[in-house]
Parts: structure tokens; C-alpha cells; sequence
């Protein structure tokens, strides 16, 4: 018998996530047998090149998943309810991006450093993959809590606006050509002023010159979405239903890569030298954290690579337990293709090779 | 008898929170008698315009402060540790916005809204004005603290370029220029290359499109000055010495006004509605919090004003004891030359007035 490689279908690929994942999936060309492309039929019927062969793009419809082994859906939320079920009916195992499944409790929410084991059951035969933020955040405190116990959370983002999608940064973008070699920034509302006619794109105020404390929808009690599904993701993930989780989600004028600021309380004392060890050995961690000389992480030296860096490791000095962490990640790539790509990867395993 | 006013002097006239200090002076022009505007030898002979009036820069020296009841020192640490136990000597009463004594066991550190009796005692003849981060939070933080009893704090900074000094706004400006109109910011590097022979300025990394997690010096087990001043300023104006704090100063891309996500632990329980009573009431606070309506503040709408802004009242969703905020202040302002300003009104109702 020959080696029989799995089938994939990249829906949404002609988006921003997809684009990434195409570079992934011609990194790792040996992986897949037949890749189909598929998007919604405003944008199918283009080609686009993937293993260095151009591929035509489908229009999305319940026979293109036919003979799909495995189906990665980065497109949106209404796009993963209506089709991923379908796409799980003709026998694909569906890994979804998007937030429509993340906190059903048929649906493993899975990242491959910290709980590759929830890939396993799966009774929708969906895979769900956490918010860009939340996977900037968990491989470097997953690791942290395997040796020291989690109890408390306490997370303030400097997220980039491609958070928001392409919009986000087309708003950034249109939004500092108005205000670079001007004097703004200094008077009452002059930025506003300015840019108000510009594309204001997905933020409630401009980005630019700005930071804006409000990302996602309105979640009920004065928190966003986004604030609730970092708490959720975290506890699901890390099998920790009473974690205690409290964020601020705030978007910054920078174009790709999240940042955070974390304040991590555990069950057991901690010290920096033990925790750089465990950060410098983590898989999917970059530790670099020596900040007399300049060594910290920031988005314009992470964007672009795949690990969450971590610097700025400090135990708190009231309190033996805490950890103070500044972590970055990529949101575009472990933030979002490359986690998808990861899951994908460890079900192509599961598949008989011969 | 004729009333009399008393008489000023401004060390440091010629600086950027000096600009600010003349505006305000002129806002509050019955306040005081002669104003003597100083500076160092350098910058010294031109004329200033307060009150209408143009006033000479005088040059720095022991004499300038003969008949001065009240000296604004708005200059370098060195300038003050040098002259202002000098012009206290003379029998001025020193106000400090430097870092240079605000540690000190024999200087008062003083927010008028929060500790204003802590004038009072000043055994050097010198009072202290914080950090212009401290400032920003303490307002807001105080005036919670009066009805709930505080316990620890998590601030995560949102930190504008000007608490840097003029080069921290001259290396924004600069770098801005270089990327406004590119398609920068998503490759590894491309930011700190392109930006790489521009003014650097203060910051150990590029920050236009990016944050950088370090403000200050090298304090010691990872910890920037920054970082420990607001732990030690929050603990001596609240008198509370035993107050858990742990913050992570980053600098954005904003050009004036500090923004700070902050976590507060109480001693009792405390209720998003009565924290909105407390906060709507607090003197120098603007309460601003209303998310689904596009109403939290951002530096943009705030800088330029002299209160501290609230928004993003919530309540922990894991612990009833436990508030999230997001604080906005102009560093500027409130942050500098309007809080030593406060400060000195004060002192000047101290002075009889006939």
C-alpha cells in the first residue's frame, strides 16, 4: 500500500488570515495530500498560489467538503455556524478560528503546547482554536502553572488593529498619514478633530496618536467581548473552571502582534530564576528579558516570528506568589494560522499512513 | 494695612512644564505678587511672557531667591537636589516636581485632592509634587480608597512620550514621519530598521507603530525607577505602607496624557453603582463611563483637560472585592504643573492678608 496524505480545505482563504496560512501550509508542504481553496462566491473564482502551484478558489457549498479529511475555517463567525457543522457532516474534521464554537462544551477549544490531548474528542467533529489575544497570553502562563499552581489572572492588552481585521489597519494607516508631521496630539480633542473624516474603521475613536480601551462587542456589566472570552478561553483550556480572570482589553496604534501585561498569583511561592528556567525551555516560548540592556519584547521585533516572547519577568514585591510578565505574540500567525495549522497537524497524525 | 501677595518664583520657566506653568499662572493671575521666571545659564536673559507681562529669565543663583515665599523648582532631579535646600535656606518654601525628594522622610508628597494637610509639615521647607504616572492613578484611586479601604493595586501604563521630556515627543514626531504612508510594521524588524537612524530619543526601542515596556532606570530585580516610584508614591500620599502594589510602565505612541488599566483590591466589597457615586462626585475626577456608547476616555479627548478621567468601571467577575478602571490624566497638567501649582495656592492662603 501506498502513503495516503489527508485531504484539506482552507476556507476563507482569500482573507488575512488566510494569506498567512498559505505561506504556512508551502512551509510545510509534505504534510497535506489535495488542498482545496474556498471563500464565499463574491471572492471564488480567482487562483491563488499555495506549494508554489496556482490553485483555483471554490465557492463554498456543502459538496466542496466531500472527501475533505480535514476542513480549516478562517473566515467569520456567521460563515463557521452555517458551514462548519455542514463541512463536519461529510466527514471533515473541522478546526474553526472563529468564536462561534470556542466556549461549546461539545467543541475542544485546543492549543497543541498546552492541551494537545482535547483534540482527541471531539463529538462535533469540531476543533475550536482561542482569540488571538488569549493565544498570545496561554503558552507562556500554561507552562508557568504546570510547576507553580494558577490562581489568579490579571491581564491589561496592548492589542495591534489587525485584531479588528483588515479595516483595523486601513483605519491606522489612513489615520497617520493625517497626523505624521503635524503638532497634533496636545490640544482638547485636535486628533479627533482631524482624523474624524478619515476611515474611522472597527474603533469608537481614533486610533492613531490614540489608545482606545474597548475591543469586541458589548458584553454586558461594562465588560467587551473580548475581555470575557479571554477569561473563558483560559479556564476551558487550562481546565481551571474557578481561575480567577480579569482583563482590560485596549487596542494601541500598532499595525500586527499583541502585547500584555500580566500579573499571575499562583498556589505556590515562585522565583524569577525558576521561572525564567521554565520560560527558556517552554515549547512555543521565547524568553528575553534582560531590560538594563534593552532586552524586552516589543510588537516591531516579534512581529513575523511564531513563539510568544516573554520579558519583564519580575516577582511581585508584596507578594511571594505573583509573577509580573510582558509577553508578545504574533496575531496573525500563532494568534491565529499558525495554532489552526498546529491543531491540523497533530489530527493529519491521526491518519492512517500506509 | 495693604494686603500682600505673595511672591514666586519659577526655576525652570523655560521647559515644557514650564510653558504649562505660565499658562496657568496667567489663569490665575490674583494669586500672587512679584513672579520671578529662572532658569539655568543657559537659557537664561530671554523675556517670557506671565500675566501679560513680559518678564525677564533670570539666571540661577543663591541670590535670585531673596524675598521668595514660594519656589516651583520644574526642572532636572540635579537641579533641584543642588538648589532647592539653597532657596529653602533663603527662606522660600519649596515646591518639588522633580524625583529628587519625594522619597525623602522629611518632605511631604502631596496631591491636594488626596493629602492636603501633608503640607503642612515640611521640616526641610520642601514639599513634593509625584510622578506624573502616581498622578494620574491617585486621584481616582484616593477617592475609592476613603470608602472601601485599599489593598493592592495592578497597573498596567499607558505611558505618552512627553513624560519622556521634549525628546521623547521629537523621537515620536520623527519616527512617525518615517512610516506614515509605508507599508511597515509586519515584517520582523521592518519598524527598527527603517526607523533605526532616526532621532532614538529616550526609548531603547523604535515607538512609533509599537510599545515599549521600559520607562526610567535600571531599579533592580527587573523593576524600572518608574515601576517603584508609583509603589512608593501611592503607599507615602495614602499612608498606607504595607499597600500591595505591582506596576508595568510601557510608553505608547501618544504624544501627552497617561492612560493606566488598573486593578483595585478593597477591604470590603464594593459595587460598580456606588463606585460610580463616589467617583462622580471626587474632586478633580471626571467620571466618563458609558462603553456601549462609544463614552470611556482616551488620551486623545482627555489631554489638554485638568482632571483625571474614569472609565471601565467594572466589577472583577471573580472576586466582589475587586475593581477594574481605566484612569486617563495629562501628564502635563495635572501630571506636572498643575498639581505643584495646587500645591503652592495652597501654600499661599497660608500667608496673612493684611
Amino acid at each position: 500500500m501506498t502513503a495516503r496524505r489527508p485531504s484539506l480545505a482552507v476556507v476563507g482563504a482569500t482573507g488575512a488570515i488566510g494569506g498567512v496560512m498559505l505561506q504556512i501550509l508551502s512551509e510545510h508542504a509534505d504534510v497535506w495530500g489535495e488542498v482545496k481553496l474556498i471563500s464565499s462566491p463574491r471572492s471564488a473564482g480567482g487562483k491563488l498560489v499555495v506549494r508554489g502551484e496556482e490553485t483555483e478558489v471554490l465557492e463554498i457549498s456543502e459538496d466542496v467538503f466531500d472527501d475533505v479529511d480535514v476542513a480549516l475555517f478562517l473566515a467569520s463567525d456567521e460563515v463557521s455556524r452555517r458551514w462548519a457543522p455542514l463541512a463536519a457532516s461529510r466527514g471533515a474534521v473541522v478546526i474553526d478560528d472563529s468564536a462561534a464554537f470556542r466556549t461549546d462544551g461539545d467543541v475542544p477549544l485546543v492549543v497543541p503546547e498546552i492541551n494537545p490531548h482535547a483534540s482527541r474528542i471531539r463529538p462535533r467533529g469540531i476543533i475550536a482554536s482561542p482569540n488571538c489575544t488569549t493565544l498570545a497570553l496561554i503558552v507562556a502562563v500554561g507552562a508557568l502553572h504546570a510547576e507553580f499552581g494558577l490562581r489568579e489572572l490579571v491581564v491589561s492588552s496592548y492589542q495591534a488593529v489587525s485584531g479588528a481585521g483588515c479595516d483595523g489597519v486601513t483605519a491606522l494607516r489612513e489615520q497617520l498619514s493625517m497626523v505624521a508631521g503635524t503638532e497634533l496630539g496636545t490640544k482638547p480633542g485636535d486628533v479627533r478633530r482631524v482624523v474624524g473624516d478619515a476611515h474611522g474603521g472597527p474603533f469608537a475613536a481614533p486610533v492613531a496618536l490614540n489608545v482606545v480601551p474597548w475591543a469586541g462587542t458589548d458584553a454586558g456589566d461594562g465588560w467587551s467581548s473580548e475581555e470575557l472570552a479571554i477569561r473563558d478561553e483560559c479556564r476551558k483550556i487550562l481546565d481551571l473552571p474557578s481561575l480567577r480572570v480579569s482583563a482590560t482589553c485596549v487596542y494601541v496604534p500598532v499595525i500586527a502582534t499583541h502585547s500584555m501585561s500580566v500579573h499571575v498569583r499562583f498556589e505556590n511561592e515562585v522565583t524569577v530564576d525558576r521561572a525564567h528556567e521554565i520560560l527558556a525551555t517552554a515549547p512555543g516560548v521565547v524568553l528575553y528579558d534582560s531590560p538594563g540592556a534593552g532586552d524586552f519584547p516589543t510588537p516591531a521585533d516579534v512581529v513575523g516570528t511564531d513563539p510568544t516572547w516573554v520579558g519583564r519577568v519580575r516577582r511581585s514585591m508584596d507578594d511571594p506568589r505573583a509573577l509580573e510578565l510582558f509577553v508578545c505574540g504574533d496575531n496573525l500567525r500563532k494568534g491565529a494560522a499558525l495554532n489552526v495549522a498546529q491543531i491540523a497537524e497533530s489530527v493529519a497524525a491521526e491518519f492512517p499512513r500506509s
